[in-house]
């Protein structure tokens, strides 16, 4: 097994141990961001030679997996770290994306998110030797306690959003505290006022810019398939979790032919059906973590067919994490039973987590491009969803 | 409409006001629950020569749902109301209920619940001319501020559950405020200890006792009713509430074909589905309110075959609310989006109320009477869950 | 129960005999159709003043599911007569329908139909006194020995659909028997050739003629809520079978913890929710046929808000019954096993009959129609299918 | 590709032909059979120093996909080739399984079985140097005009089921043109009479004989996931002619809001649906075959643990391949519409292939193995279905 998915597997054990508590508090969780930046996974897949740990995108997003089993707000933060890193990759230059990656593998730096297309509220100008970007941002996931930034604005004029890595203490940067939602409590995706941010030239990242190359449209097969892999995660940990809890029942319920909880037929049906559903959620995932790598490796070269091929293997695999998902933290009542609704369990998180993130786009429109995809042979047309 | 109905509907709009944060606090609805003390709907299936509004179930269960569309927890101490009102009657001598009946009516007495029939750590041992009742019972919704107590313990030697029917305010009855569930939160659901607490021979109710004839075997019936026209009621409210969140919003998904979210091929769809799920439910509830309705008014002279078609009519009522609840309170999502789950919306809690409350006993088991009586022509063997 | 029933029932005991064989072999059913002719049941709906037995919708209904639980091709060209013979009353003149139906009273008239709005290829001219027919019709179910034809006829220069009531004997009237279809196989739906066929004008049903005012545009649900009556009552038969060949069973599947197949828990399971799916439908179908007949008695004072009503009721109950008969039909082999799949149980038919007859029109759109009812309040707009 | 892959694509593509007009028929596709034998396939995994082809089991498992897109009788018997000729090397002695091969490649000797176990009715008594058996045999799939049965029977005294690989010309072997099922007509899965049939004791096969050790244990894996693959090949090839039909539609549903069939939103979803479906069959389909080679090629020093994983992987594909085939068989018809439905199409076959192959063992008491596995960390108890 690789060194990151140990690290991963004790990062998530010892994330286990208050998430029900973090996840009622909500905020920033600090402490658990610190570790993180020391355990050295924020640098796992910049390369070793810009002191990185040179991981792929499957082993990266395994550790994704790994730690959403135990607390997906930290998984989804963590899991956009590398969507930011790999964003300075896939729209800028390769002086741009080696002096980030460098510093960030040298920092230990945290990068968060400050890109959401769909508000368009931060508007630019251009001043001397940059620009000005003012406004207000939504679901920002992960920018506060962060050092870097991917923000995004509108200049009159120019067709392309404007997209900016930046430090976080840049002046005029003012992070909101203002997430407050169901689930994902801890992914702080909540506002940034750009309060007449000065954004340098050369921190624009302008060449190739944003979904102007196939190579470029990666960005979203990212961020759907990191988002997914955070869904699946979620999905195990709860079945392992109503697992641990089935086994610790004292007796089955009173009209059951049979001994045990254990050995209920219904029961046994459902944990069949519920870990059926995950595993076919995991081989699509894989397939999809490789199709993305080989991809990310053919680089510039890659054609509009192939970033298609791995469009679609994301979607897939978007559709069917996000229904097992939904399926598990929803069904892992029915093989756990009235007490373990009890707010101490913590059980309703995994499905409140799913939740809120399934809904990042609607799935139906995935279910619609795969359609597309198999009657009439159309690849996903790229946007910041597809 | 029936006066109850109006009423019913203004104490949802009152109550729906504030049901978010409610349900973020927890506790006791005290204001509510004297509302509905004022509003003199606990008297509603008391005859009106006993000072009640005679109402019969169906007219008393629709009700339910009303109150469940906007409150849930209001809902459920609501409904055991009458099911304690009930009991008495089922359980009870003529004497016993008529006495019960009259003052309730007559002081607008809320009834709590103390019988959990799967918690048998209560025991009772015979003094002169009563018993001693001593030990913890759990899932005692509705006992917090109530007037009156439904209770039972176990007697050695004696093979039926000791049932009966006391003031809450009696010596001995120490009522715990430790019920903090992810769901239902308002109906304080927890634990009553009995210290010592001494129950009169004549508060017992031992003729004819639980479960001991075809008529006092309604009483599951009518507890399995009502909580199914709770679910109905939850799902009801949630998908009105979705209507109203999807009606307000802006514009419809960016790959939408649409003009306007509300006219979305997916989002009617959804609609659809869900609404039907709804219907099927409602008219099942109905058909099983009037059953049992009939059966109510047969008195003891109802046969174990009436009283069989009567249960599983309400197995079949909680099959079909369960799962449209269900995949109503998980699916609104996919209408409203990604905003809808901000916690000051509070749309999690209609699926955090639905899943803590279908965990009451396990739909499989439902199903399975379904099938049993389909295949075999066997009814429900009487028990206090079927 | 009303005669008719117990006459529907003694003809499905008589159908059902051969039904596998007549399934094989396709062609019209003479014999089924002269006993029905017979059995007086083709006049169920005419008022007793003309010389019928004056049921309604609701009864009418019940005994196409009667029919349809033995033989689905019998009963949709028995739904169907009385379809034909309310077209007569919702789109001619008094004296039309009082002729039309007269006359099937006294000579137990069967009726078909050639009527397929979406086939356009029979045109009309104008000759004197009449108009001349010319072109094939296609999906004309029923018309092979019938006595009286629906037929329609696009003549240019008119908005409307021509709609008129023929002989079946009429000169030039010509039809194939071309029906060669995996399910519904003895409905004759095939062909019907017009060569230079003269239809009188008072055979012409233009007042109010098709779709014009609220009340003739209850054709489409009339429509609708046959074949859903026909659906479910395919439903309603195959369950029955089935549970009859699983008490036959020998013994349980190997690995089955139960003493027998009827008391193996997923054996249970299935027929709870084959079953439950059933009762909702047939719910449903009853709420929607009430619904009807109040239109239908209303008469020509119908709203378009009451029409759009019984629209949505029957909508609501072909997407359920759709459901519920296309679950059954499949998933009845998991509750019979292997053996069951022989030629000669024939239990396949019921899945083909079903699939068949669902696609008429696609359910999908039916959920739309729901979904928007709910969500935008709006009413179906009246078409042949809606 | 690997040339046998090519070599079934272009019999897939010939048998293709007249595949819905043989389905009609019934009875043994001889000339099929031929082309088989004289395409080499027969001897597809017999290791090319005993004459074949040396293909593993994915590239055995893909071909019988490949095979049953377009004719699954074919595709059924053909597996069963594989799991005979597997059959002497799991069972029977080095001496037996080498000869068995010899012949198998040398002559492309055609296998069949008549070996079901759940059939005892075949009995076995000892003589000179052999046995005898007497008896029918139910379910023997590709007995008709094969080259060599693999037959069972059972003797009073011996715990094993007795197996033997013997020819089919032996004396006494009846085989009965008595198979006519909803499904699978060409499978010639009828039933076979041993009259007085002698045995050779070297055609035994006791050494280790059936079931004895985790290796020999491997046969009910490859039976399954045989049929599994059968069962996704169906589903695949229903779908890709579905695709066909659709793109050939003239104009979409007369409700629908977009320009083409092909086009419209709920055609996509259901589209998108089913390849999803088909795709995580086949994900878990081609990792099942890879536990299998990986066991096959350990041979007998195959632990249980090993020989567990490769069941439950198989299970894992068996219940995710019958679920995804039934969904696409039934509702292929929801995006080709009413008239997909006439006979000539033939686009029930693939349901009913699907739904009588499926049936073979109840898919409940898959899901249930795979629940035990997760919930208790059991393995399936070896048997002729686990």
């Amino acid at each position: 097994m690789a060194d990151s998915l140990v690290v991963a597997r004790d990062l998530a054990r010892e994330f286990a141990v208050d998430a029900v508590e973090r996840d009622r508090r909500g905020g920033t969780p600090k402490r658990e961001r610190d570790r993180l930046r020391q355990s050295g996974l924020l640098r796992l897949m910049i390369p070793t030679a810009l002191g990185g740990l040179g991981a792929g995108w499957p082993e990266t997003l395994h550790v994704v997996r790994i730690l959403a089993s135990a607390d997906s707000s930290i998984a989804h933060v963590f899991g956009f770290q590398h969507l930011m890193v790999a964003t300075t990759r896939l729209f800028g230059t390769e002086a741009q994306w080696t002096r980030a990656w460098t510093e960030t593998a040298r920092g230990d730096l945290f990068w968060g998110n400050a890109l959401n297309p769909l508000d368009e509220r931060v508007r630019s100008r251009s001043v001397d030797g940059g620009r000005i970007f003012s406004g207000g941002k939504s679901f920002c996931s992960g920018a506060r306690d962060s050092d870097r930034l991917i923000v995004s604005a509108r200049q009159e004029g120019e067709a392309r959003l404007l997209i900016a890595a930046i430090p976080t203490a840049r002046a005029g940067v003012v992070i909101r505290d203002d997430w407050d939602n169901m689930g994902q409590r801890q992914t702080d995706s909540g506002s940034v006022d750009f309060e007449d941010v000065r954004v340098e030239e050369d921190e624009l990242l302008l060449s190739p810019g944003p979904l102007s190359t196939p190579f470029s449209a990666l960005r979203p097969c990212i961020a759907q398939l990191t988002l997914a892999n955070v869904f699946l995660g979620v999905g195990q940990g709860a079945l392992a979790a109503a697992a641990q809890y089935t086994r610790a029942q004292p007796k089955p319920w009173i009209a059951s032919t049979a001994a045990s909880a254990t050995a209920d037929p219904y029961v046994l049906h459902h944990y069949g059906e519920l870990s059926l559903g995950l595993q076919a959620a995991e081989l699509l995932a894989e397939r999809a973590a490789e199709a993305l790598q080989a991809a990310w490796t053919t680089g510039e070269a890659l054609t509009a067919e192939a970033r298609g091929a791995v469009a679609l293997a994301v979607a897939a695999t978007k559709a069917q994490a996000t229904r097992a998902a939904l399926d598990v933290t929803q069904r892992l009542f029915d093989v756990t039973g009235a007490r373990a609704t009890k707010a101490q369990a913590g059980f309703d998180r995994y499905w409140r987590n799913v939740r809120t993130l399934t809904l990042h786009d609607p799935v139906d429109y995935k279910l619609r491009e795969l359609g597309d995809a198999y009657l009439n042979g159309a690849l996903p047309t790229p946007s910041f969803y597809s």
